[in-house]
């Protein structure tokens, strides 16, 4: 599927195929190389790096242009990533980028987040990937100013690649484009969800619940951090990396654990 | 619901509330303490650090005793986790604990785990928490040999405690008993799941894809490993930790993106 010396651009996201966010990704991307979408067929918000295993999954190929293919597929973010990188590229892709989510993966969301687990998925695979979110909320959400955001991000990585590992978490604040200060390399800020249960009361009269709450910053005055970057209107890029072990800890527990 | 200066266990999993795995689990803690156990209702397997944000939840409690109190959530593993904090315990509990998962948790299958989340959700809330899985694939898989290996991992934390941030992942093989060594610490190997989609053609002729796969161990020889120490017949530890910053990577961007 790839041609001679052109970049393939593999593109998913976690709010579906037809999010808002989608569309103006596929727009910011296509001038770099050939884009295939493989994206979820409806919203996997939420949905982290959860794979399909008890279900089976359903493919269907809904556009098909010059320059950009689209799949939509019957499982989570991670699900697609690797049924185009199996089943559906034919080769490794050039770079993945993954969104345009519709909300925050800010901080603690990234671990949450399915946007960013299809990053992770692609850098576990030596993929050079990019998850891009926009913090607007609102059902008309803006996306068109993130483009040039994008391909500013993109064209870097294509040039200057990511150490072994890791990949990118780029979140763009709620605010007037002119606002903008510019984009900030960041580490995640340190808080916790404080998480309420709404509960209500069905018509047959058995109790449910609704996952709601906010995000509690432990240290809100940090200007290293990606929510204070965001709160003061830069862009926010934190590199992650999907390796989890904490070393120093294996020498501690090892202290103790004598074989 | 906790007693005076009895710890309080919670016991979640991904296999759900009935699997042998969770039984045998709170076999293994009940002795040190209050046990309660919070744990989806069907198989979470692979659901990662998913929630769940567009269906409500519904919580039962499906059984009281003297010691062990158990529900079961139409939930993930972490939603479980977080409804227990929120909803249910009324205090912090002392221990988290996640298991005993029926199948490797080990190296990269850490990250797609719902037994590994709900560990690591307990972490983000300054918990300690444990994931145990066993490599026991079968139907009538033992547990029974695993309850010490729990019962001695549980004491340890509860008495040395863990650094903040940090879980643990312990996975112990598929072996008889007799012929276990003991505990090792360990990192994760690295490696990467080659997956395959086996297509398949339903009764009305419409294909679908199961997703399976194996886990290529690109350092097999690697002694400091949790898979060499599980095919050498250790029980594998590695302590993990939520925070996935590369640091090194937040310098090397800096200088390329200049606010």
């Amino acid at each position: 599927m790839k041609k001679e010396d052109k970049p393939l651009i593999l593109v998913t996201n976690d709010d579906g195929v037809h999010a808002s966010g989608m569309a103006a990704l596929i727009d910011a991307v296509k001038e770099f190389g050939d884009v295939v979408v493989v994206a979820p067929h409806q919203s996997q918000s939420g949905m982290s790096h959860a794979l399909t295993l008890k279900t089976p999954l359903r493919l269907k190929k809904i556009m098909n242009t010059s320059d950009v293919t689209v799949y939509e597929l019957t499982g989570t973010p991670v699900d697609c990533v690797k049924m185009a990188f199996d089943n559906i590229l034919g080769c490794k892709p050039t770079i993945l980028v993954s969104g345009i989510n519709h909300g925050s993966n800010s901080s603690l969301s990234s671990i949450y987040s399915g946007t960013v687990a299809a990053a992770r998925e692609g850098a576990i695979n030596s993929i050079k990937s990019i998850a891009f979110s926009n913090l607007d909320y609102s059902d008309d959400a803006n996306f068109d100013f993130i483009k040039p955001i994008v391909k500013k991000v993109v064209a870097d990585v294509l040039k200057n690649g990511l150490s072994d590992g890791t990949f990118l978490n780029v979140n763009v604040p709620y605010t007037d484009p002119e606002n903008l200060k510019g984009i900030k390399i960041c580490r995640q800020a340190r808080g916790v969800w404080v998480e309420e249960f709404e509960k209500r009361v069905d018509p047959v009269g058995s109790s449910y619940y609704w996952l709601t709450g906010y995000f509690d910053n432990f240290e809100p005055d940090a200007e290293d951090t990606d929510e204070w970057a965001l709160k003061n209107n830069y862009v926010s890029i934190v590199p992650l990396s999907f390796e989890n072990c904490n070393f120093k800890e294996v020498d501690d527990l090892s202290a103790r654990y004598k074989i």
